[in-house]
């Protein structure tokens, strides 16, 4: 995510230069086709472009709702695991505290800490429908490092699970999943040898059950993107839009001068116009677009590797741990 | 679901050919009336068009926005169905661990899975209303195939469950509610037998109870339609809107090329922008259309099959089952 | 509910038949009056209409919205009152089954579809805000029987209850919630018997709680219409602008005909016209208004008769009964 | 709430009246000036009006969405505690059914009753921001009587309350919060004296957990009102564009009669139809205001009194009690 | 929260002073070049003015309903905390009730105040995209103070804790976090000293979970703010938007004044009435922008120091403690 104050308007431009150049592209040629060519027959109605106009804005004033709702949406999902962590950390500390357990207590806690780590290695994998391909991307991903691109999995869960589990999951096909399959082994065996009370079992089954719940629901943001149908059907008619909208700027722009010393020069200002009128929208839809997946290792995503480490940070608190690892920091205003 | 990065224009134009047909002779009609025949008053005033395109932009607006919400609360009761089963899954193995049950674990695990088929092949049966017999639907239904459509159900079950319990299950009503109904006299069985404490039963029963909400959460989307006349009557509006748009523009057009080299037959515009626009409307409504029923086995489905097959390879590899079977992968983009 | 695939053009026709004679005459007097009384003065300006048109879209969206969300969270009540059922089913089966109690378990499960009996016969008992007394819905009703109307209540009561019971609760108030309180009663005495335990109790009393849960929510739905205030309004609005629409639009149809055949006769093209639009409109608020109330016994209403039959079949399909009653089917594609 | 068909077109008007003086003079003003005095340039275009009045649209929609949000969720809150009482008190019956104490269950039912009439009087006492002193409602609200601004608390709680809790309770800042509490310390004494199982009070702790969750959140919205800033500033650009609206069809209607029999006069007609147009907006917004505070004793409130006597008649139903009091019933359609 | 009737016109204007000293000087320039240097040709049509005026109502309604979203939640957060407080502290109090405990019971609650307090410190320090820096509430802040920002947060805790307890949670990284985790310490070493059942610490412990809950979600609004894109692009719109406005007006002014007694001054008029359209688009903007950080210690904060103090007063109540400290109260109409 963006932790400053706001992108200026500088950084827009920059972002969206290339939609820059398509656009004027597409002003430039109606209005050299009016003035040089005489095609004044190219300056359509206003009439059909304005009701188009209003069903564009109807239709990325949706996808922007959904988009910001699926954001929103993933970072409740990474706030939720916040919580739970919490409670699951006090309850597996504070249950085995009497029963000179400590080692599994720490045992349990790392595991977590694996588990948080094989969770957003996993989410932050690339999907075909994703956008970090795309140059606005790609050129503004250098502001920035992804951690979950450039670090190993195993070298990073490595430092949490003993070299035997380590092994066992990384033969496994989700490995998030199976690590914490291992935590409700783990607690169910302390249960067995009655270090755990039967309802004291529940309520640690009711995080796992929770934390389930919250790993299922980011990965259903990750693998459902925002249906390709409502998507493209939202491009195809910005892009008409786009390219109808000089049409209907010319008239009006062309006698904008008359009987003024601009005379037979204002039909160019049919071309920033036009492109104003243009960008605008369709940086609307980008912004929109650069949302949907709150995963893929945008500038705009969740920041969950912070989040991952927010929680083992508290958590080793908890444990009154001392060396407790730095917190992680925006880079260049970009916070992941 | 569409698993690619977008539908193309093309794919669009295809699937909406029939669409464009009947909009071009809708838009025809009155140009041809207005030129040939001197029919000018034909042209009506836009004023009364651009207010019906205003309530057609809400009225379709809406009716998106509904079905949009069904297609993500679809996905939504999938997703808890992957999340429960996870938790249910190292309950089951975990309870039974230390009691030499590892041949019920496997019973219900594998029983859960036939719960799965019934539930999806329940899902893909026919309704009314759904759009699967549309001429759209049918031809791009060639690009993929639907196992609930090919398979057998009894064969595809008879490789989860018992002879005897296949042979009861297929003479009841609602197969996945019996199938389900069959864990829940296993685990009491095991309960009644003490291998699972009372606690713990009540942990997995409260696992059913979700099952069974999640089941009967997917049924009521299949069973309720989006409400008909609410669908009726934007069809209807719809048509309508279609139906004026030609006759709203003719006199724009028609002016268009006064005192330019294609000065009387700018008229013919009228036909290709009429046809841009009241395709664009039509399009947006057949998008909508196409997620109001996200189980009828349609490119735009929640891939059910898939998530199936997800759950079953998850609890498989729990087990350290070493012989998982392979992802259900996208056959042409679609993945379902 | 409407189980068909729509409602025709000929039927929303038929259905609003009084509202299309009142609209037609609201169009016709101005026409009138300018044509052959010179009245010109009356074609007033169409931006006020335009104005109130947006408005009123605005109003009649937000009416619909409202209306849609009360439907569908009606569906979603009873969809969670099957669900319930199942989960209640197997419980009190599997629970039991070991004790001996299979009459206990068969009293409770009629006792259960006497609840849901009592509960249908409640929730389409007429209020006063309630539509079932327009014309429109008089006229449509003679296309489908609601049973809660030709039915007595004691009757299909005394399928389910014992002669005993049947009198107290037929003394009650609120009858569901006294027959859930027997159900209450009857757990309890089981568990101080000792059939049950006390962890067994609880799950079963959390699932009372949820009947009530869902009985409630539906009463809320039931007694608590679309705030009046807001239906009113939305009324007068509509009224005000149908009225207004047909004077806006005289000045464009009478201009239309200038230098065609049908000159000084365009302004007759008015009334179809305005009528086109004005019941648009009005249709669109008829539909919305049409769904506002989910238990009134409409063709538009939730389903409840049949859902309430289909929770009978599957439970004493869990109990192995052989003979199941027939599932309800639409009449006249309306499903009950 | 009102519990009628609808509130006529008079009663608006009545509500209104004022408004409507107000509204005309604004209309008659600019005209006269007109008029009279020649001040034609008094006749400012429409555009920046029309611009005002789609904007104007969104935040009224958008206000009147919030102020349903808030009636609705009231109207669910209180839905709650009903559901939850009826949860509650067939506990409270049967788990104490077989330890004699039938005395305890009447204390504890009645005791609800008054912790339902602490909530209800604290719900109904003013608040600043509340619109009861509004002259529209001072005069509406003569048509019905609202029992929490005539009864004395004291009184109705002492057919509830023991003398010495009545005394305790009457000390206390937040006597709903109070009287609960009472109810936990004699659930808790009980089971200390044995009579309820552990489980047996942990089920009835979370009823009472419950019933703080519906307080609390209907404290809630009675505490926390529409935020000011977004509802003041609903009231500035209302107040700014019914001021401008007169101004903006001055020219249309001064152009209306020209040609016609009222030549001269059409200009008169700007008045109705300005008041039409800004009573309607204006209108909107006081129906929207007039639900933002649902506990205020206004005819659109919460039946709160209704819902607690429907509580109360239920749970003594429960208890077979004979001597009922009778339901409250509304008094000119308004039912509190 | 402003606590108040409303904000009057005049606060909104000192404000917003800046603003409209900004918007003043956008719509003399425009005026004065055309007026002055006979620039006409800056009077551009209204056309694209009017699409871009569409797009932003759309833009500004979603962002003030994103903002009062985060708003609304945010109270929810907070009404949530004094629910559970409530369920905890008599679940403490009447827990511990029969053990001579009494002084437990006053440490635990006392730390629930510690909590509280904490919290209200963290969620009101200053982060980089919050508004307390702009001149507008600078200014305003002028109006109330915020104890958060005067107060010492180990004094204030120190009236709270032990000296011991006091010590360790300073020198924690999130204290909130770890003061609630003592809570759970605390009472897990009451039930291993057998004062409480297994059932009650699991009662208490879901009531840590709920709390940890509900500070993590408040710290979620706290630190994720609305996304920095979706607001960026907002304001830039409206810019430009603002920007275009006098100059779309232009036109209209100026011929306003054509045969009337201010002809040739009409031009004049433009620059209060585009001042009027501008400001009122900004200020919806500013309204918006003003919630979206609802623990930024503005004017429209929810109250958290108000509901924390409520929440001593309750819980010390249901001790019958005698020196209740007082309710905070609003301070020119401000509550924080």
């Amino acid at each position: 995510m963006h932790a400053g104050k706001k992108y200026s308007l500088k950084e827009f431009i920059l972002w969206t230069r290339r939609d820059i150049y398509r656009l004027t592209i597409l002003a430039v040629i109606p209005t050299i086709l009016y003035h040089f060519c005489g095609f004044t027959f190219l300056s359509i109605s206003w009439v059909p472009v304005a009701l188009l106009g209003t069903a564009i804005s109807f239709i990325i004033g949706f996808k922007n709702n959904a988009s910001y709702g699926r954001l929103w949406e993933a970072r409740q999902i990474y706030g939720g695991i916040i919580n739970v962590s919490r409670s699951f950390g006090v309850m597996i500390r504070d249950f085995l505290s009497s029963k000179n357990k400590s080692q599994d207590v720490q045992i349990i806690f790392y595991r977590h800490f694996a588990w948080l780590t094989a969770l957003r290695f996993q989410l932050r994998e690339p999907r075909t429908w994703e956008n970090m391909n795309d140059w606005r991307n790609v050129e503004y991903a250098r502001n920035y490092h992804i951690a979950e691109k450039t670090d190993k999995i195993e070298n990073v869960l490595a430092k949490y699970l003993s070299t035997d589990e380590l092994a066992y999951i990384l033969t496994k096909k989700n490995k998030a999943t199976q690590i914490m399959a291992l935590q409700s082994a783990h607690i169910n065996k302390l249960a067995a040898e009655s270090n755990l009370s039967d309802l004291q079992l529940q309520s640690l089954q009711t995080g796992i059950s929770n934390f389930y719940d919250n790993q299922g629901k980011a990965e259903r943001i990750k693998n459902f993107p925002y249906p390709r149908h409502f998507s493209s059907i939202a491009s195809i008619m910005l892009n008409l839009f786009v390219f109808l909208v000089p049409y209907g700027l010319l008239n009006d722009f062309n006698k904008l001068g008359n009987g003024t010393l601009i005379e037979g020069y204002s039909i160019w200002l049919n071309i920033p116009f036009a492109l104003l009128l243009t960008w605008v929208f369709n940086t609307l839809d980008v912004v929109g677009e650069s949302s949907t997946n709150p995963f893929e290792g945008s500038a705009n995503d969740v920041p969950i590797t912070n989040i991952s480490r927010t929680i083992e940070i508290d958590m080793r608190d908890m444990l009154d741990e001392t060396d407790l690892p730095a917190a992680i920091t925006p880079e260049n205003n970009i916070l992941l």
